[in-house]
C-alpha cells in the first residue's frame, strides 16, 4: 500500500472546491480524480466558457490569479475591449489568455471532440498531475430565479453580483444527461470520495443530479468525506448562505449535512461549528472538527492531510475488520 | 459642387492599398468607399480572419501599428500563447485585440449575418468615416502552388515568409461568387475610381474577378485611375515583383499596365519609371509620373490629391466637353 498511491476522487465546483483540489494534489500519497461542475458553462460571443472547470485546470496547473482566485495570473483584456468598442456585451470578465483556451475549447466541440477528452487535453497541456473529468459530455445549465425572472448562473452571479434574491433553481438538460464514462470509472475505482467546501446547490447538486452519479457514489465502496463550506452562519466566498436561506433550508452546517445525508459518511465542519454535532450526527454524518479555511497553500496541505487521513483511516479499519 | 464630396471607390488590398485609402480618407472634398480584398481571408483556430479589411480597419480607423504596417497598435500576444501552451499551430500572428474582432466576426457569421454588413458594422465601431465594402459576401480564397504544393495565402505569405516560388495561382470559388450589391453601387455612382497601389495578382485580381464586377468597371461614368506599386524593378512591400517574374509576366510598371489594358485610363507610375511611359501609352493607358513612395501621412495625402486632381478634373473636363 506505500508504494501505491491512494485513489482519491473529489466532487468540486467553484473556488472552494479547486482550493480542496489543489490540497489534495500536494499530498504525496494521493491519486487525483476531480469531478467538477460543468452546469455554470456558458457561451459568451460565440465561444464556450466552462468558468468552473477552468478554475481547476489553472489552480491545479499553477497559473491561477492568487490574488481573485479564478482567471489566470498575468492576464490582459485587449480582446475584449475590442468586443466591447464592437458593442458587444462585455460584462463576462474574459481575459486574454482565458480566450486562448476558450477559442481551442470551442474550436475542438465544432470538431465533434467530446467535453471530457478536451478538458482531460486542456489539462495536460497546463501540466496538471490530477485528472480533470466531467460529470457528463452533455450540456447541463444551471438557471436561477429571481424576482426579475429566469437569469442564467453566470447573469446571475457575475453580471448581477449574486445580489438578487433566488426563488428557484433549475437545472436545464440535467435529467435527460448521460453520465460520462471516466467520472463513473473514478467514483467505482476510488480508495477515497470527498465533497468539497463548494456550493451545495450549485456547485455540487448538478454533479450529483446527473443520472447514475448519486447512485454510483452510493454503491462505491470508498468513504465519502464531505467538507462544509460553512464558518459558523457564513460561507467563506460566493452566494451559498443566502442562497439556502432564500431557498428555505439552513444556512449553517446541519444545512449542509441534511444535502449529503445519506450520501456522506463523514461531514468536516469548522471548530466554530462544533456545537452543530449532535445534529449532524442525528442525521447519520459522523462530525469532524477542523479549521476549514483554505487561505495558504499550508492550509490547503494541511486540511487535505486531514480529510484524507481520516478517509483513508477509516477505509482500511473497514478493510482490515 | 464644391459643397458636395466627390465619390470615390478605391479597388486595395494589402498594406498599399490601406496607404493609397488612407490618403483618399484624408481629402476633404472627397467621400471614400474602399472595395477591399476577401481572397486572403482564412480559418484560424475556428476564427474567420480576414486581414485584408482589417488592415484596412485598422488604418482607417487610426489603430493601426504604424511599424509594422498591419495589426492593431499597443498589441498583445496572451491568447496565441495559450493556444500554443494546447499545442495549436500558430504561425500567423494574431494579437489579442485583433482576436476580439475575429471572434465577433465569426459569432456574426454564425448567426447568419452577412459579411458586407459584419464589416461595415466593424468599421462604423472603429470610427471609420469611409465606407468599407466587400466585392463579394461568398467565400473566395487564394491558393498558391508551390514546388511544394499547392498553399493557403496565409501559408504562402505568413508561414512560408513568401520565400517558396509562386508556379500558379487559383482562387477557389472566385467564378461562382456573386458581386455584393453595395460594391456594384459604388462602382456605378463613383466620380472617380481608383486601383491602388497593391499587388495585381492576389490584391486586384481577386476583386476584379468576381463576376460582375470588371463589367460594372467597364460600365462606370467614372474615369478609372490606376496606381503603380511598382518603383523601377521592385514593389514597395510584398511579394509582387518575384510572383509576376515568376509567372512571366514583366514585373515593373508596365507589367502593371498590361494587368488593367483596357481597364485603367491612366496609370499613375514613379519617377524612376518614366522611360516606361511609351510602352505604357502603347497599351491605352495614359502615364502620369508621381512620387508613389506613400511613407508619412503627407506622403499619402499629397498622392491621394494628385491622384484625385488627375482622375476628378479629367471627368469634369469631359463632363463638360
Amino acid at each position: 500500500m506505500s508504494a501505491q498511491k491512494h485513489k482519491v476522487t473529489l466532487l468540486a465546483g467553484g473556488v472552494g472546491g479547486a482550493k480542496m483540489a489543489e490540497g489534495l494534489a500536494a499530498l504525496p500519497d494521493v491519486a487525483l480524480s476531480v469531478i467538477g461542475n460543468v452546469a455554470d458553462d456558458d457561451e459568451f460571443h460565440g465561444l464556450w466558457v466552462s468558468p468552473d472547470i477552468d478554475t481547476l485546470t489553472y489552480s491545479l496547473g499553477d497559473v491561477i490569479d492568487r490574488n481573485q482566485g479564478w482567471g489566470v495570473a498575468d492576464e490582459g483584456h485587449r480582446a475584449l475591449e475590442t468586443l466591447n468598442k464592437l458593442g458587444a456585451d462585455t460584462w463576462m470578465s474574459l481575459g486574454d489568455r482565458d480566450f486562448g483556451l476558450h477559442i481551442y475549447r470551442t474550436m475542438r466541440r465544432l470538431q465533434g471532440d467530446r467535453p471530457s477528452d478536451i478538458a482531460r487535453d486542456v489539462a495536460r497541456a497546463f501540466g496538471v498531475g490530477a485528472e480533470i473529468l466531467l460529470p457528463t459530455d452533455n450540456k447541463v445549465q444551471t438557471r436561477v430565479r429571481t424576482d426579475a425572472g429566469w437569469l442564467s448562473f453566470q447573469e446571475y452571479f457575475v453580471r448581477e453580483r449574486c445580489a438578487p434574491d433566488v426563488r428557484e433553481l433549475a437545472f436545464d438538460g440535467l435529467a435527460q444527461a448521460r453520465p460520462a464514462p471516466e467520472a463513473l470509472a473514478a467514483i467505482r475505482q476510488a480508495d477515497l470520495i470527498v465533497i468539497a467546501p463548494s456550493n451545495p446547490l450549485v456547485s455540487i447538486a448538478p454533479i450529483l443530479g446527473v443520472p447514475g452519479i448519486t447512485a454510483a457514489l452510493r454503491a462505491a465502496r470508498a468513504q465519502k468525506v464531505a467538507v462544509s463550506p460553512f464558518i459558523g452562519g457564513k460561507v467563506v466566498k460566493g452566494p451559498a448562505d443566502r442562497m439556502m436561506a432564500a431557498l428555505g433550508e439552513r444556512a449553517d452546517a446541519a444545512g449542509v449535512a441534511a444535502r449529503y445525508r445519506g450520501l456522506a459518511d463523514t461531514l468536516v465542519i469548522d471548530h466554530a461549528d462544533a456545537g452543530l454535532s449532535g445534529e449532524i450526527r442525528a442525521m447519520g454524518l459522523a462530525p469532524v472538527c477542523s479549521d476549514i479555511l483554505m487561505k495558504t497553500r499550508d492550509d490547503k496541505a494541511r486540511l487535505a492531510r486531514e480529510v484524507a487521513d481520516l478517509g483513508l483511516a477509516r477505509t482500511n479499519r473497514e478493510t482490515a475488520a
